[in-house]
């Protein structure tokens, strides 16, 4: 299954070492002007080398479009995308090639297919997000037409936590860190403990909160496709994701109704909106037309630079002595992805909404 | 979007207040022997009125099956099932027709399809999550042949939180308290504390653990098929869910690679499992073998027995007065949902993997 | 797979003697008004029993709504809905219990299973198609707001062909004879011979040509769904089809491309048409805003009240002796099962076909 | 909607003078070794310019894989490939694009998507199998371990017929002629009449027929995912296709159910045939294990050199005067797309079969 959405559609395909990361996107809306350079930009903020806190593989991962846009706008057909992959030191991988890594997919892939490419994961790579980025600037594009905003950002790292809401943010500042926070104070907290963390030859783990506004109210299909849930399988089909939550998620089951409960209230433009937004935006699985925001978890990038006890393919016990070029902390560059998942769903919701009504 | 499910699917119909609530089962392995007593049992595990921590709403929710089983055995054909709606008292819903309740779905239902039946919820009403547990206990029982075990149970109300690990529960005892918490310390402060809620009118979240026993490694489609997606998309389609983990989860984000990496070993069956299992039993979205936990956290019940001021349809101001039958905690008769659907979600994902190997 | 459809989706299920048919309708525009008695009329068309041409089986047929339709209007959720199985004779069915009657679905069925409800056919039966008629009819209900007219007739009995084309003939009196062809001279020949056939206890096929007309330019899906494959699928999934052709079909073949392109011209209300309409009014898969016609080849019932040789489970020869009440020629039965499955495409497709532009 | 099929999946992009068509085969089961130079001779037997009867535009038609397959065989994962368009002379297309071609996609598209690549057709243009040859390819690559073997050839062009039964033929004779008809004498017909069609300027249409030997008893989604629905619902979302029958298809309606019931009987090998099979090896939707066969008709192409009035973009009449190069019979092409299509519904539907029983 390596496609993904009902209306907009995301198919992609390639491995970290092979040839090319690519995808073909489906059911983008026709006349859309597409400006490539904001999707290089999209890409860029994902790509690898970044900063000193991210992994040193060098990938120019530049896009390469093969149809679906001509004279600068969408036709309405596939979009088919590649990005070739350039800097793969497959033999930094060759003393894996038996081995099982510890909370690494190696084991799993190799149960289920018989047969594996260990290659710097294969398939299970992160460079396969690639395609997503693409195909959630697509549909940021075809979004700023309709005033739907999604900005995400780093609010932990290990156990720093940005305790402040998303409302007290100057969210315009993400990317003004490499961390990705837009609290100069945490993300200054941040990026010194993951220094700290990639000198111990160590990684870890943090999450992203990602906010949407300007999604208009009725989006969501009740009851199996509840925006909520299309949000939450979007974002744990990541990589590394181990949670999602939205509104006040696991916080708000220790309080009581009477105290979460969203009111309405009529706006003075007329509107109907609700004076808080505990419920993140969100009701019945339909959005509200408040902000959604949404918090997702990663976990510790599994390969690090200290020895692991593990077993190879025939069961033996080895000793995994880490080599390669790996990221101490997956968090700035999940933003980028994040934000294109989101993306991709809000999208992919808002035109199934279309034929809601005659 | 009322269909759930890849190869196992389950599409379900029915508002709160209307003739039936039914469903569909589509993709049931033939030849299966189906005990309907057992899911009549399953069925009565989420019926209201079982205690006096559930609503007092009283519905016998008898499942009549139309088709789809012959001789007492599944046939392959769909299984069609009906679940008549009796205790309707929609006359307490009059004085709702014209109202957005708090931190219900009644106003984005209407937003997204401009009409609604504003009687118990309509369609966003719980009674929908009937048509899961019939689903669902058709998919244990296929489970049951292939060593797959489900149990799901309370962790958490309100701020009384059950600290010990699944390992050291006894699952066995879940059903023995109303609240469907295994450890009887914690039940009984749970209970104690609903009991309080309820007589202040009202109402309280939760988490619900789930626990999923001999699934075999090799299950979950990577990439936007990863089996903890899959599940966590189930799991946040059920009414008032607003989190959802696995493994570690949220609280994993905090350790470090080399605190939390699980190692590989040669058990002594033979067979490769892991040392810790701090991912929850999936790594790169397949199955590894180990046991699966996750945890769903819900929100409090937006229906309080307390004044709420919000606004009708025409945005005026008003002050709601609530009648009807509610639940002070939805979480014990939220256990069989979560079992019902992690059910279809490992049942789908077996007979998908079938076709991985020629 | 018993779920037709992308948005506007039919899931069905019922066995010929089993309790019920019945179905759920997933995708229906909110707001609709419903005319039950129109969707009983639809079923009425197709019911056993109603002329001397047809079998003699009597079913009521009574369709009852469950779900998704409140006040008289659509809600756009899921349109739940059964009809009950009553002049069942399933002892009619004894002596076919272990047999595999020739050119049935028995030996199908019971291959791909290995168990099967041999009464009446179970699952194979063309009982099934009442969940189709009731979904065509809320089609058609929708349709009609759009102005979008899908008629069909019977254009071959046998050897009996109606050779004019159907812009020669008044669509209007389809109804008007029980074999439901609307030239009086041809339905008079067909008439005869079905009676003939029916006197020899044998059976005869035919051909049903259907036309829709009011379909905007634009309906289709490139690459793999256009219009005239989805409805070819549809077609084909009716019992006893075997073969659909639309515009010239197979006889087109033989003439050069100069003879049967069809030219635009601008219309005298502006619009661009074609001269001809050899295209059957899609061309690439997408409509042209002509009239759709195309054609469905039905083949002879397979009961015929003659003996047969063939065997039984065990593979041994035996000679059947058909028993049962069946119909001499399936035609005029036919003609709504067509109309319905070519009006859910029809809606289908246009539902799918507003997200195409933003 | 561009992805075909349901476990085994071919997703396309890409028009005929963009960089390239290409796509990505999903779903294939790993560990299946992959003969690339037969996957280029399926590619080289669709290309054009292969013979005085195919047009002359000439492409090397390379396929180029880009993930999937490691050390020769696939991994479970996609398989992402493309091939270049290189030979576009998209100056050919200058004078129409703004012009409507006579039976072209151009006005369908426009109507559709308000914009349209006019160059060669755009998506609409056959280069499009190219991608659906290479899915086929790798689904034969895996039928042939099934021992399933696809078979078609030309058996009409314009008025010339092959009447002889595909039983009465050498099937392994059909690439021996250009016409790809594994009669001598018709074939020889054949190429004669496109000859002069040619030299007219004209086109032609014709059938192909499709032999499937291999496919076990059992393959068939009832009810509405019958074999032969599925296989018609491929064949006519092939380009040009007008009509799809199986068995006797709409010959066989004129026939009695006595002179055309297919009686069981136990062959020699203990397992249980039918006496004949009129019925094309497929019953209620289910495969027999008998041959499966059908045929598929195309219209003549649309392109002719000769001069045809039509309309413009802004609906003025004009004069089309054809330029480019274009095949005046596209039958010897379609043999292989026939071939590709089938292949790839019958692996489909025999890994959907996997989930049948558990």
């Amino acid at each position: 299954m390596n496609t993904f959405g009902n209306i907009f559609r995301l198919t992609s395909f390639g491995e970290s070492h092979g040839e090319a990361i690519g995808g073909i996107i489906d059911g983008c809306p026709a006349g859309i002007e597409i400006n490539k350079e904001f999707i290089q930009k999209e890409l860029d903020r994902r790509k690898p080398g970044q900063s000193e806190i991210t992994t040193s593989r060098d990938e120019p991962d530049k896009v390469e479009f093969l149809s679906g846009i001509y004279e600068g706008k969408t036709m309405g057909t596939p979009i088919g995308f590649t990005v070739k992959n350039r800097n793969q030191q497959s033999s930094d991988y060759e003393h894996y090639k038996n081995v099982y890594r510890p909370s690494h997919a190696d084991f799993t892939y190799r149960e289920k297919y018989l047969i594996r490419d260990h290659r710097g994961g294969g398939r299970s790579s992160a460079r396969e997000t690639i395609a997503r980025v693409v195909g959630g600037a697509v549909a940021k594009i075809v979004l700023q037409k309709l005033k739907i905003k999604i900005i995400a950002y780093t609010s932990q790292v290990g156990p720093v936590r940005l305790e402040r809401p998303y409302t007290d943010l100057d969210l315009k500042t993400v990317d003004a860190t490499p961390i990705r926070c837009p609290d100069p104070v945490s993300a200054e907290k941040m990026i010194r403990y993951i220094r700290q963390i990639k000198e111990e030859g160590d990684t870890v783990g943090g999450i992203v909160t990602c906010v949407c506004e300007g999604v208009p109210a009725g989006l969501g299909e009740p009851v199996f496709g509840k925006l909520h849930a299309a949000l939450g399988n979007a974002m744990l089909s990541i990589n590394a994701a181990k949670g999602f939550e939205y509104g006040l998620g696991f916080d708000g089951v220790q309080y009581k109704g009477s105290e979460i409960n969203d009111r309405f209230y009529r706006r003075s433009d007329g509107k109907i909106g609700t004076i808080t937004n505990h419920s993140g935006g969100i009701q019945g699985g339909i959005s509200t037309g408040e902000p959604i925001y949404f918090r997702v978890a990663f976990k510790p990038v599994a390969t690090i630079m200290k020895d692991q006890q593990t077993v190879n393919e025939e069961g033996e016990t080895i000793i995994l002595h880490a080599k390669g070029r790996h990221d101490p902390c997956v968090l700035p560059r999940a933003v980028p992805i994040v934000e294109a998942m989101a993306a991709m769903v809000l999208l992919d919701y808002y035109l199934m909404n279309k034929s809601v009504l005659l």
